[in-house]
């Protein structure tokens, strides 16, 4: 039992590795959409979308099998149970992507972003995607030391959203209301990205090794 | 087995009606320290919100023993893991009623809505507080046509926050940039409150019937 338990977990674990790819490459396109008001990347993430939905539902279908057929108790069980919790986050990571893209559209041809902003939406993407493919890397690798990167990574996300809204809230800011509601529901997108992926890096380190970081929080987890 | 199984479920679900009736709590109280600029209300929701977080986990472990010593299979494995789904989604609608308290107290004293959306809060505050009740209220009753009915009030939901950027973005706006974006965002929490509201209502009915109700969606679940 143990054999085949390792071994379908293994499988598993490769499923979720996939996901990661395929949120980081969704919140990549969604990014350049976003900053070079470019419609069919925008339109490229919002139909890729179910591509992701599909696969939080195999891993989870994957998962419930091997709930079922091996019985798993103590840390496989938990190692199992991480694996549906990390996908349910994946899945919403791919949400954001996609809500980023829906903005990019929304406006098109009109860029969504002043450029006084850009550079922040340019860098909290970046930060988005690096988070993504860091948790992809850990279960390849099973570098544990590398999943403590994504901490770092999502603090400095959380210093560019608050100062991207000490921006948006200067007086000098002369965009108009509107630009200042899709700058401000942007940013939560991305934060609430670097949240999840924070929170994928931590159940993928429980999966490679069987314990879970304590300090790899997001913000509201 | 399967007494124990449904004994143990039972257990489990009285759980879950207990968080739900915390965040309808939560969100009624959040509601009011933003409409009434209401300190004291504000701290209490802020200080209440680490008896959620606890509810969550002792639900989780409790699940998880059940899963563990159980060992269930088939619906009953699904059921088991809908709590935890369930559970999950509680825990972050408290997470969204501790932040609509959190903008109150960083606004106080001054109020954080204008009188022109002050409706619009308010409604949206009735009808989550609304939704998680009525998610409790199927626990106990296990009537599922009361289900039904929170599809009607997350759509009233939805219609009310679309309703509201109309406001925002119109021209006529006169209360400045940094009004509009708390409004923007307290607008999103209430939103993600009711969405989470149905995530929660499905998997209730599923654990109370078997049966998961397919149209029970939220806008990104």
């Amino acid at each position: 039992m143990r054999e085949a338990y390792h071994l379908e977990l293994g499988q598993l674990a490769t499923k979720l590795a996939g996901m990661c790819s395929k949120v980081a490459e969704a919140m990549e396109l969604a990014t350049r959409a976003l900053l070079e008001a470019n419609l069919s990347i925008a339109e490229q993430v919002i139909s890729g979308d179910e591509a992701i939905d599909d696969a939080r539902s195999e891993c989870e279908e994957q998962a419930y099998a091997l709930l079922a057929l091996q019985a798993p108790v103590a840390t496989d069980l938990r190692t199992v149970l991480a694996v549906i919790h990390a996908a349910e986050s994946l899945e919403r990571m791919g949400d954001l992507a996609l809500h980023v893209a829906k903005v990019a559209r929304r406006r098109h041809p009109a860029p969504v972003l002043p450029e006084q902003v850009q550079g922040y939406f340019a860098e909290m993407g970046r930060i988005a995607v690096a988070l993504a493919r860091k948790a992809e890397e850990v279960i390849h690798s099973r570098d544990v030391a590398a999943a403590r990167a994504i901490e770092d990574a999502d603090d400095e996300m959380d210093d560019l959203h608050r100062h991207l809204f000490t921006v948006i809230m200067n007086k000098e800011w002369e965009h108009g209301v509107a630009s200042a509601v899709d700058v401000t529901l942007l940013g939560r997108f991305y934060e609430r990205y670097a949240d999840h992926a924070v929170s994928v890096a931590k159940r993928v380190v429980f999966v490679v090794t069987g314990r879970m970081p304590g300090s790899l929080t997001g913000d509201d987890l």
